[in-house]
């Protein structure tokens, strides 16, 4: 392809809103634009980079014999409510009616219909396994979309549905679907780390998360070095670390004006946040809980609405923390609450002594308080977030924390599916069973904005040879000069002849414009035919290096077709 | 791939709303299962043939210089307004709207957000011309889904369009796109005629369809076989052939009581329907028009709508017919009219003398009507539609008619939509112009459908190779035969080596039972492994085939590679 040619806006400048390097890159090499909030046309370079990641993740799902097929994106609501999911998904679903005034939604995830389809087509054991999967757009009504197709409205969605027997089936269908996202993002070039998840709104009894190391991620995950122990923090384990305090002291009420916060109580004790213990109201689906954590501890929100089995947990407003506690914002505790309410405490919390907690009364605390000794009965979870530091709950040994970006998502569904949609097989003595469901996603257009954050320096992207648009670049630096220009002519015919996807900047642009363009696009090899062309000289340079190697044509066209093998 | 694994949900029985070939097999033949009315799944079977045919067409449209990128299917209302087509596109456009409350639709296809990217993006001439394409959803919630994926709601186009300087230009890039089209059709093996069409809502100055000929189809097309003149009924030019009559006979007025339709006149006249003209009255963007075409002659909407230029034509009621006329529904005529209304009649009409029309008045004809002498000032037009054996406007030779399913649609733009969206370009004086834009479509789903329409006998399917599913199909007469087992393997192994997509049916069932599905599912080559295999002796049969021919296991694989060489 000719650049003259192609359709290829680079830009400048790029908007405040784009504040991630794929974002900026992704508008400024010609990729995408933006069409709406978090929807995003892909432009013709972009688009080539987005077919091939498609195209890699279709190869692994076929080898690993799923079959793929295409569900519509348009739905009734029907199955939706069946699943119940209908309700669940709330405002992130996108509704719509027919001119006959029948229910329909965007596809958010596709569970249902395939599980609606299976139900309808397969009867008996000897259909199964079978692994099912399309490459499809879903649609997310995201409250806050943003980072470009990093947290999107509209989007593509590899997702696997596999469909088994029983638990043991599902555990090989899973290794499998596990197996060949190794493959997926290992061919994508990413540096990626496979972390324990939190099956959520999914249900299921396991699912794994594929994690792009990234500092602009949006998920936090826990490792451990010494064992290769690895969560996202909304499952990570956090194993209680109590501060050593002296128990059996008696419970002191203390006048502790206009102090609500952690920080007040730390200047007003002179203690460290240890010594206090938070207590959080929320609303859990409209039912008043009280949750405690430590006061140097994060409540994780996920970890709270496992236990409580919720679909929606807010925290209570004032005027709900009045009527709970009997006191303002601030002065909440586990004691004495004038409403009765289920209380939950972190594991730390509870196996702490000589604590200050909130004493459901304005201006006032209690300290010294030995939870199983002066607590209402209450429950013990673990419900904080991890932090740097805190003990590996499967060695010991510290964890780290970094972000990622999940780009791929793996859940062991059971029969949640098969259950609420009656989809049974007859085993061999011609009994009905519920199958055993798995499903499996990748965020094309995620996995695509990861590639770009591993990928890439302050010149613009480095595209991986996998997924890069184009293999090389040729670049005449004068296309007046008559030598210039036949000879990067006949590389550019020689390298696309011999199969590959080549670029020929045939614009009569200054060279220097021409650079900044191939450094900002990124493909991985660039051949100039400069000067030296005259005696068969051209310059060979990989995205990746500081300066180019020069070589004869012959040279830099082998050089070219060796390095560029893994593309085709 | 193994049928055993494979998820082929055949059926022996199909639903009634299933009424045409193509619909019925795409059930039977596991290609497919409805989702909802007018909204299908494409299982792993059928949608092999749809990414073939997907792929044909990307080839076609790269080899033609057209870049592929792809658009959002949401999208914002404020463009669609911008055009006007928000209003225009009515029921048949799916609206809804995000959390925050802003109005979007479904595509139903996308000039708007292709003139508007080139609009933001190109400044100058030397961009131009360009060709841009997708593969992509559309929606449109038709009236009345029907016949399966050939009138569906949400279904697969590949729409493309081109920007150029001026005309001149369009021409050429509309040329390379009708050459791209003949090769995709040719390629899928469809027998189809280009014919001159009707540019309907989309504006523009000339557009041509792709018809495949087929009983089934929604379209007229009218052709002739002397000159090669071909139109769609909307479009074909219908040459007046008054029927002779005296001129200059006194107007009588002649009580007809209860005489209301042409068969009741012709009765009570005693005469060939030729001899009346119906005056028929309709509302233009709510405003009455009376229209008259021949007693024998059917008038064509498309064409009314044209002349009036509105973008709605509705019949009017029996009310607005009792105002405007004076009398009931039954003896509208152009004369003497109570409300004077805009009045056109056919160039047949307006050529005729003698005729009998509607007097105004309940149960009252004129006779010995001569137009020129006795109408109202009027219009003459083409208002009716073409029949068969009319003469070719053209040659003049006898037109046939015959049926046809629109698989693609060409249309010359020119500067409705860059006008309306301001997508202008600098030329090589500075000058701004608005660009000059085709548009291009191909349904991919009624494509696959055509496909079928065309080959397919009473047994199944008869795929061409193009765009099969898999190109040959191994079936063991007896599976629990080891000979029969394991030559079907070797065989099965080395095609798939050689690169083909190869089907082994090692479902343990009976012979009748797999051919009947082999049929049914319509694979191009079928390789049958019986009782010889011990004497290394196959069956290789074509699906087109009455009988197979029997020979050696490495003659049917040469035959079988040299057969589907297009395949690849």
């Amino acid at each position: 392809m000719r650049v003259s040619r192609l359709f290829l806006p680079t830009q400048r400048e790029v908007p405040a809103e784009a504040e991630i390097p794929s974002h900026q890159l992704m508008l400024r090499a010609g990729l995408m634009r933006k069409i709406a909030s978090g929807i995003y046309s892909f432009l013709p370079m972009g688009y080539r980079t987005f077919r091939r990641i498609e195209q890699i993740v279709r190869e692994e799902m076929d080898r690993a014999g799923a079959q793929e097929l295409i569900m519509p994106a348009l739905l009734p609501a029907e199955t939706y409510m069946e699943s119940g999911r209908w309700q669940v998904f709330g405002p992130e679903m996108f509704r719509l009616r027919d001119r006959g005034g029948r229910e329909f939604c965007l596809g958010p995830t596709h569970e249902e219909p395939f599980t609606e389809t299976v139900r309808n087509e397969v009867r008996t054991y000897r259909a199964l396994p079978m692994t099912l999967y399309q490459i499809q757009h879903k649609y997310r009504d995201e409250k806050r979309p943003r980072f470009g197709v990093m947290r999107c409205r509209e989007f593509v969605m590899k997702d696997a549905y596999s469909f088994d027997r029983d638990a043991a089936g599902l555990d090989v269908s899973y290794r499998a679907m596990e197996k060949a996202y190794r493959r997926i993002f290992d061919r994508c070039g990413l540096d990626y780390i496979v972390v324990d998840a939190d099956s959520g709104a999914m249900g299921g009894s396991g699912s794994q998360e594929f994690m792009v190391k990234s500092d602009v991620g949006e998920a936090v995950i826990a490792y451990c070095d010494a064992c290769g122990y690895a969560a996202n923090d909304e499952k990570a384990e956090a194993v209680p670390a109590p501060k050593p305090g002296t128990a059996g002291q008696p419970v002191g009420k203390v006048h502790t004006p206009s102090v609500r916060t952690i920080e007040e109580l730390m200047a007003f004790f002179g203690s460290s946040p240890a010594r206090f213990a938070k207590t959080l109201l929320y609303l859990a689906d409209g039912v008043p809980v009280a949750a405690m954590v430590r006061g140097d501890r994060e409540l994780n929100e996920t970890k709270l609405a496992n236990l409580l089995r919720c679909s929606e947990l807010e925290m209570a407003g004032p005027d709900e923390v009045l009527r709970v506690t009997g006191a303002p914002v601030g002065f909440a505790g586990p004691i004495r609450l004038a409403v009765p309410v289920r209380l939950v405490a972190d594991r730390e919390v509870a196996a702490s002594v000589d604590l200050v907690v909130g004493a459901n009364e304005a201006d006032f605390h209690l300290e010294h308080v030995d939870p199983r000794r002066d607590f209402p009965p209450f429950e013990e979870a673990d419900l904080r977030t991890v932090a740097d530091g805190d003990a590996c709950p499967s060695c010991g040994g510290p964890l780290s924390l970094c972000r990622g970006i999940e780009v791929g998502h793996i859940f062991k569904l059971g029969t949640k599916y098969s259950d609420a949609l009656s989809c049974v097989f007859l085993d061999e003595e011609g009994k009905e069973n519920p199958m055993v469901m798995g499903c499996y996603g990748i965020g094309i257009n995620r996995t695509m904005a990861a590639v770009i954050e591993q990928h890439h320096d302050d010149h613009g992207i480095r595209w991986p040879a996998a997924v890069a648009p184009y293999a090389a670049l040729v670049v005449p630096v004068m296309v007046t000069d008559p030598v210039q220009r036949q000879v990067a002519e006949a590389l550019y015919e020689r390298l696309r002849d011999a199969g590959l996807d080549v670029l020929l900047d045939d614009r009569d642009e200054r060279p220097g414009v021409k650079f900044k363009d191939a450094d900002l696009v990124g493909i991985p090899l660039r051949l100039t035919v400069g000067r030296k062309a005259a005696d068969g000289l051209v310059e060979y340079k990989e995205r990746t290096w500081d300066k180019p190697v020069e070589m004869s044509v012959d040279e830099a066209a082998a050089k070219t077709l060796e390095r560029m093998g893994p593309y085709r």
